[in-house]
């Protein structure tokens, strides 16, 4: 029986989390649940998962649970203590670090210090910190495995593989939504359209991150730190089906895929059971009736986000941390109607750029925890001035 | 550095593994080379790779060599007896079993009895004898790796995963050059037209085996021995770029595939240095050049041989004995033009419905070596008997 914790246990891959568990109840129990507003569904899950401890980030969230308990009551707890109350619970075995963005970061942390096997749904935590993450995961003898398909994928073709003689990686790619819309038609792209993915049914940030292929970005970044090789030797392609999920290319060029249906269900198991995996009677991939399979090169000009992330992955440091939350600012506020599609990446270009600049006057960007913080603190703020400047502009003003 | 015995050195896999082996002289030497009747071409590799001893089948063309030799002399010999010497080769750490048909399954045997680590080129070996041939590798601990893109593929896939967790096999099949001929034209398909395989450059019999389907058929039986699958559990797909050389389906849905540039040398580098890669330059898969991959169901009905594979498959013991050894006599005799295309599988029909009456009768048919070997002299004898009344069909004369 394994013990699982979910942090941020009503979102999409939080759900799906608990649908897989809710199949297996002779394999996993849950012991700790975290959310943040959806005090209702998070009622739900209580009742239907009696966790031991279940933590809300606002007190007033946590006041709502506590008026609505009926019967069966787990502790109670709010703020990040109370995050990191779930993610360290000492009957947990595996913890999901589901929580978006930079606000996993510090949970999964500790989770990692307290040896848990993580599977991580959060790619930003290892775009902002791999170094450190990875770091912390080996003195701790923490497993870390990837939800997510393409790392997931990864994962698997790597099985029995010697590192070494890995050449490449190479990321499948839906291409978005806005594959085939013209580049000129870009800036008059709104929240709604960008929020129609054409495969895959996720939260609203990772939904726009794969429309700018920004997330497609970041998961170079956060294969880099997974399977330790260079960001030049990660590729993307262009794979419109998502039926390969990514692809690893061996030193004698043989090239090992992984395949399936689009279910993200898939990717959970994995993590929730591996080195085992589960019977399951979910749709399967029949091959017979998928008449084929394209691939394309991805186009950097057009995605602009793409290039950004490639070039924050090699200069390292605290460059990809200022990636990642300019990203999320600049994200929440095209979704918010303040600034147009377009400007994502220009706004995220501007805050690296200015970072950048920063380093060169005090070089002492490192791989430590307030560095990340600090980069990260500073790239909230200059990247809200550059939307409020941005947003002031009347064709954007929703 | 790896000693390499090759049986079958003039052959389409001899030569290509010489071609292998004579890239990476740093790391194999040749001790031991077969052939048959090429004497000029197994001179110059004498001359080339200096083996310590060479066989041929025939006394004369022993002779023809002990006349030609200039300079450097191995120790020749010729016979089963002579093959076999090359086989157990004290020298020989790996030996390259690239006999066609039937004549490789004595030498190859007595290699795995020498605990030789194999690369098995040759399919109808495992056909024929599967449970002998793998029962000797057990007893002997000898590994055989698989020089076949599709059990190559699936020796890549299947490593470090856990067999009792995989669920199929799936084998990718170009479907041969008649895929698009209609049925009704089989009748009139000439040795010539069934020796243009669009993908693959191989022998004759298996370029024949490969235009049948036959070919495939075998590949079930040689993966049903080699991985310890059931044939009910192994599946066929046509995909006519032969990009995907084969997958495997896991329990969890999950399908893991290898890719590649069709190209021979692949399995053959992949058996010769397994478990490491060679780091080699040829022409590698680019997926941004390969615009689509498709795949189809497999037609039965338009290929009988496949049917009678998995029917003697099923049947096991001596079955699939008679169905390689009667497919060795129709391809013969079509390639000799005394047969047509589409009496190929219903001279094998008969031959394996002859032969299960046989066993009915005296069910004495078990996996040991005689047993084999009296099913391959009556199947031969069977079969050629067909092959006469056939051919006495004007309609079948060239």
């Amino acid at each position: 029986m394994k013990r699982v914790a979910i942090l941020g246990s009503t979102g999409s891959i939080g759900v799906q989390s608990l649908e897989v568990i809710a199949q297996f109840p002779d394999r996993f129990t849950v012991c700790g649940l975290t959310a943040n507003s959806q005090t209702e569904m998070l009622q739900r899950q209580i009742e239907r998962f009696r966790p031991d401890i279940v933590a809300v980030m606002e007190e007033r969230y946590a006041e709502k649970l506590r008026q609505t308990r009926n019967g069966y009551g787990p502790a109670l707890c709010a703020g990040l203590d109370g995050l990191i109350a779930v993610a360290t619970h000492p009957e947990a075995d595996l913890v999901i670090s589901a929580l978006p963005g930079s606000a996993g970061l510090i949970p999964t942390l500790r989770a990692i210090q307290a040896e848990k096997t993580i599977a991580l749904a959060n790619k930003e935590i290892l775009v902002m910190a791999g170094e450190l993450v990875m770091r912390t995961a080996a003195a701790a003898g923490a497993q870390i495995l990837p939800i997510d398909s393409e790392h997931c994928a990864i994962h698997q073709c790597l099985a029995g593989q010697r590192i070494e003689q890995v050449e490449r990686l190479i990321l499948t790619c839906s291409g978005g939504p806005f594959r085939d819309v013209d580049r000129s038609a870009f800036a008059s792209i709104s929240p709604a359209d960008a929020l129609a993915h054409p495969v895959w049914e996720m939260g609203r940030k990772v939904t726009i991150d794969s429309a700018t292929l920004m997330n497609k970005g970041f998961e170079v970044i956060e294969a880099h730190w997974l399977f330790g090789l260079p960001v030049d030797r990660i590729d993307i392609v262009i794979h419109p089906q998502s039926i390969i999920h990514s692809m690893v290319e061996m030193v004698d060029g043989s090239i090992l895929a992984q395949l399936g249906v689009p279910d993200m269900r898939l990717p959970i198991q994995y993590a929730l059971t591996f080195p085992e995996r589960l019977n399951v009677s979910w749709q399967r991939l029949d091959l017979m009736q998928r008449r084929e399979l394209t691939f394309a090169p991805p186009d950097f000009d057009k995605f602009p986000c793409l290039r950004l992330a490639y070039q924050a992955g090699q200069a390292g440091v605290t460059v990809p941390t200022v990636l990642s939350t300019a990203d999320e600012v600049a994200v929440e506020a095209f979704l918010q109607a303040r600034i147009g599609f377009s400007d994502i990446p220009d706004i995220i270009a501007e805050t690296i750029t200015a970072h950048e600049h920063r380093m060169d006057d005090a070089p002492n960007g490192t791989f430590s925890l307030p560095s990340i913080l600090e980069a990260d603190v500073w790239a909230r703020a200059f990247c809200a001035d550059l939307v409020n400047t941005s947003s002031t502009n009347p064709l954007h003003v929703s």
